[in-house]
């Protein structure tokens, strides 16, 4: 019982049954109907944080949904791990596409079916059940901290004000994040760069009702028109964004990074029958890896206004409104890239309609070194488990408080994620596979002893 | 009690209760939920008119919800007068905007709230209340038939099928429809030109299933961003329509006909008070009214996609949609404009995406000469209950099926409409001024008198 494997071949079916039960509790952040769901789940993860062999864990409120801090402190004088991991998800909606309940998992093709199978719960379980075979085991090198906040697909409001307040407590020589993907179980990566994000919120107000398009049409601008004139504009024929300043801070690459960068295994029919496109859509000058990896980007991720149900209405809509956000790449700031985008998006539209754009949740990019502790250790602990060396990668997906992080605590992160782009982590669907799930337990228990050990010996 | 407005005073309580219980049925034709509804309503207006004096009445099925006829036959030998209406309602979203629930009517103001007041139920009933005085008091100088149809507000596709079984049946020397609006009280006009309509749905499809926008974005076209480009590219900078062809049918007015409309009041500072704009948004080159009234539009009437939640998602969506139509001047076919959108949508998207358009319903567009008996009965009879003379002016508006009349029964329709402009019909808090169903019912009474009468000695 004292090797990962057995230990897992022995604890798997309770594993999957408690991570279920974390599932099940439907804690959407964003939606304030499952207010009380993010206090149940909670609490569930700090009874999991005891029974896997914390000192000591519990709920701490803050100005939004509370964080779960707990911790297991061996030795002041070893090396301490602070882990950070969400128990939010994602809203499930469109919710008709979800072939089973997102709340209830389902194993099927060896994989997790459920909102966030992957995208949390599942990784953040990872770590849990790590910790626990360390600690049962007798093996736990190092002290480890639990830092799990229920707002991150929110942008992490709270915990940024919550930081601040608890450095003491948190006080650590890492920050391990279990949050993003690898290329594939054959070819595993580490996250090294995060785009940031700026979140903007945009509505277009022309009459002060809905009018009869038939008897106002032709001579009152319509709002969802206007809108859509708008979102055009902010891209040319190039792809490239329009808001004036918008690249200004972006830091190009070198030609040997770019190069760097085009190692990554990358097959073109795969990525476009994955997704069933006819073809990528990139901006002019860069490859699809670059353009979801290094270049900012400018999506629509909600429109809506006037009449959307059933048959017909001939309305000219009072106001049509969208949610557009941006994904942001090192040196650029999203407070100043939001300003920028309120600034212009104001500008464009016409006089004939009234408009407001509200900054929502944004975060900073991030990169993380190639050459630290941390990343040597990481790289050695995926070498163990997968027996393949992993790539360095730069994700198009953005978590803001890990810059937050740094800024706060003065401690870096590494990001061990072990998702795959096949998850369809925010989407309908969501799934992890078992494979990854049981694969991730097993590389973070290596990594405690690398990042912890002696490095020298163990990792050359 | 000969005369109508003590007719009027007399029963003015009664009319307002009966219609407010046909109000209270939740009618709107495009929502299945409420084809029961729809039943109901039909047998209550079939009722009403047993009452009002019918010598037989009916609800008649169709392929869609049923037409209600009945009629009352005094001498063959004299004219017959064919009553249009409908008894359907629009959608009542966006629901919250109401001030006093849709469906249950409340008078303030000197007003009737309610979904259908104006649209058309109030009209309606007042065709029911002039028809039952002149029979009540022994007054009908002709023969009445009614056709009051379920599906005006999806376009009249079942009505459209059910007129040619019934051509016989309809045999009239007119049609009379009050679905209508005036000017104002104080300047009663009469429609003599709509508007035809094509009604189309668009959807864009990019990758099959909602994506991560962090992980996909700028790599993976987005369907919203799509859409909204093509939206854009509808209008040119002039908010001329780019579609190839959209303007080759279109009859031009002559110089004349311009300086006729142009003679119709109106105030620039009252019409943007009223839906609170600061300006207009007109094709370059038209007036106003001429852009309301004798010039196409295109309007987005609904769009929706992707996340449109509460908070933010960061996704990519699979699907954003549209509904956009346009209405039509003289001379346009709505079938081949809807061909010529079609195409010209496809031929624009970029091939990232799928394309998907539907045509819903279509009308053509209607122009009434002011030179026939019914028109000048109906001046007339305007003149003699509001003591101003009327005046002819095209509406913005489409009554699709009127034209279907023309072809089908080879009838014309004179438009005795007594709404305002205020009445928000479409709209949240749709009314009905109760000055304008009194005079309305007392307008019709003189109508029939002068169309059936000597028109020669009482109309000169």
């Amino acid at each position: 019982m004292d090797t990962i494997k057995s230990y897992l071949e022995a604890n798997k079916a309770r594993f999957l049954q408690e991570l279920f039960d974390l599932i099940r509790i439907p804690s959407i952040s964003s939606e304030s109907e499952h207010k009380n769901d993010m206090k149940l789940a909670a609490e569930y993860i700090t009874e999991s944080l005891l029974k896997a062999g914390a000192d000591k864990a519990g709920v701490y409120p803050t100005t939004g949904h509370p964080v779960v801090y707990g911790e297991k402190i061996t030795d002041p004088a070893k090396p301490t791990i602070l882990v950070y991991g969400h128990y939010d998800v994602m809203p499930v909606d469109p919710v008709e596409l979800w072939k089973t309940p997102p709340f209830e998992p389902v194993i099927a093709d060896g994989k997790i079916f459920a909102r966030g199978a992957v995208d949390d719960k599942g990784q953040l379980f990872m770590q849990v059940k790590a910790f626990e075979y360390l600690v049962k085991t007798g093996q736990l090198p190092c002290n480890v901290k639990f830092m799990l906040e229920g707002e991150e697909e929110m942008g992490s409001p709270a915990l940024a004000k919550w930081l601040p307040e608890n450095k003491e407590m948190l006080a650590a020589d890492l920050i391990l994040v279990s949050d993003t993907s690898m290329i594939a179980l054959d070819i595993p990566s580490i996250t090294v760069g995060l785009r940031g994000l700026a979140y903007m919120e945009v509505e277009v107000t022309g009459p002060d009702k809905d009018l009869h398009s038939g008897l106002y049409g032709g001579a009152v601008a319509n709002p969802a028109n206007v809108l859509a004139s708008l979102i055009a504009s902010l891209h040319d024929e190039n792809h490239h964004i329009t808001i004036p300043g918008f690249y200004d801070d972006v830091t190009e690459l070198s030609a040997e990074d770019r190069n760097d960068l085009a190692r990554a295994p990358f097959n073109l029919e795969e990525y476009k029958r994955k997704i069933d496109i006819s073809e990528p859509l990139c901006e002019k000058g860069y490859t699809i890896q670059e353009c979801t990896g290094i270049r900012p980007t400018l999506d629509v991720n909600g429109i809506w206004g006037g009449y959307t149900g059933e048959g017909s209405k001939t309305v000219l809509p009072a106001k049509a409104s969208a949610k557009i956000s941006m994904r942001l790449v090192p040196n650029q700031d999203p407070h100043k890239i939001a300003q920028l985008f309120a600034r212009h998006f104001e500008r464009i539209a016409p006089p004939s309609v009234k408009i407001r754009v509200k900054e929502d949740h944004g975060g900073f990019p991030y990169v993380s070194p190639t050459s630290t502790r941390a990343y040597r250790a990481a790289s050695k602990a995926y070498e163990t488990t997968f027996g393949v060396k992993p790539v360095p990668v730069r994700s198009g997906g953005s978590i803001p408080i890990i810059t937050t992080f740094e800024k706060t605590l003065g401690i870096k992160s590494i990001l061990m994620g072990f998702g795959l782009d096949t998850d369809a982590a925010h989407s309908p669907n969501e799934n992890f596979q078992l494979e990854c799930f049981y694969k991730g337990i097993e590389t973070i228990t290596w990594f405690y002893r690398y990042f912890a050990g002696d490095l020298k010996q163990e990792i050359e």
